[in-house]
């Protein structure tokens, strides 16, 4: 039970931690100062969530300390979902894949703060508040582009039909041997809730909602796209260096 | 009086700016998630000191806004200084350089924070909050890696020495026509609080003081190494490519 409740906390720090190095690249990038901020936010709340589930996973058996799971796998070792490695691409697809994930993230940690785990109740209440404000801000984006200029509306659509074959993976059945729901919420528990918040965006935004056709699948068992190696090449390569930074 | 003054606080922007963004190239490649989260934090707290004050500088005659003035410029038009423009190097050169910066920047704000000038004195508030964090953070590295191992102790006596002559230009009497003191302070009388610092956590570092022999100077005046231009070039692509986000 302790092995397959830490595995199930890494999914959610490894999507954390990823997403977060996405977001985090963009510093010195973003379109506007403001912007800039906001997603260095972001980042900053993500890499936080990320370091909370690590020790949580680590004190609840995986064997490895924090720093070990973040950075000393290798990628066939993150179950990170492929939706949040996929590079940064235009604003258009960093804000759409922010959104599309916020809207998982939200209700997931929302359901998660009432979990009968004192520990992950609270790093989930905490993170529930970050993910509120993740799914308002790329919402608010997501509107503004997409009911934008012409130019912003047909990034925007471009964005979302790229990404949507990702975003079946998010409510995946987990193939781990259960851990009890009213530990850890199921993803599949959570599609009606992300529906009806994609729906009522896009429409705001006058954006079509992408067809549900094949669902890209892979991440939660380790088998990613090129994207992964890359980014853990650069996370990965200080830690392998100095490690524990014990020069 | 109020180019002058406009003039001042863009040394101060250009700063803060300058030197979040190289904190921020640590985002994913920090020792630790601890210390990445630090970092990032720190990276944070100077961009937003920076926006403050582009936008302050905007409202008092520089005649562009904000982000015109964080990306648009030429690197002839930066006056940050050199120190702060550097490669971030390793850990130690970076933890050295955030030292004696922020061994200069905290009493500045602190005298800036009794400034005339309302505004001016609401930023430096709340900088000098940040920045105390920012010098007792790099002092503790300091004292850790000087008095740790014989590797560590070594690379952060290089990384001081090589920092060393980029330290004077902070005590550079302003070249613009005076600006009262009780407005901005003047950065020559810092040097003594600033040797005071450096005294003390050098010692408690088992670190030597390097002499002091010539210094670099130049970036008040726009004059700067290679470096600014790389970090520029990177930092301004998309502001240039997309203006206002207008798409």
């Amino acid at each position: 039970m302790s092995d397959r409740f830490s595995a199930l906390l890494l999914r959610r720090a490894d999507d954390a931690l990823v997403l977060g190095h996405r977001l985090s690249e963009w510093t010195g990038q973003a379109p506007t100062l403001e912007e800039e901020l906001a997603l260095a936010n972001l980042a900053l709340d993500l890499i936080g969530q990320a370091r909370t589930l690590y020790a949580l996973a680590a004190s609840r058996g995986t064997g490895e300390d924090e720093d070990a799971l973040a950075y000393l796998r290798s990628d066939r070792e993150y179950t990170n979902l492929l939706l949040l490695e996929l590079p940064n691409g235009d604003f258009a697809v960093t804000i759409a894949r922010l959104f599309l994930y916020a809207a998982f993230a939200d209700p997931f940690w929302r359901a998660a703060s009432a979990s009968r785990d004192g520990d992950l109740a609270a790093i989930a209440a905490k993170a529930e508040k970050e993910t509120a404000y993740h799914l308002r801000h790329s919402a608010e984006w997501l509107i503004r582009l997409g009911d934008g200029t012409s130019e912003s509306h047909r990034r925007t659509q471009a964005a979302l039909n790229r990404l949507w074959p990702y975003t079946g993976e998010m409510f995946e059945a987990e193939d781990i041997v259960l851990v009890a729901a009213d530990i850890c919420p199921e993803p599949a528990g959570l599609r009606d809730a992300w529906n009806a918040t994609v729906e009522a965006v896009l429409a705001e935004a006058t954006l079509s909602r992408p067809p549900d056709g094949w669902m890209q699948s892979g991440g939660r068992a380790g088998r990613h796209t090129e994207h992964l190696g890359h980014m853990l090449a650069v996370m990965q390569s200080v830690a392998r260096a100095f490690p524990k930074s014990q020069w």
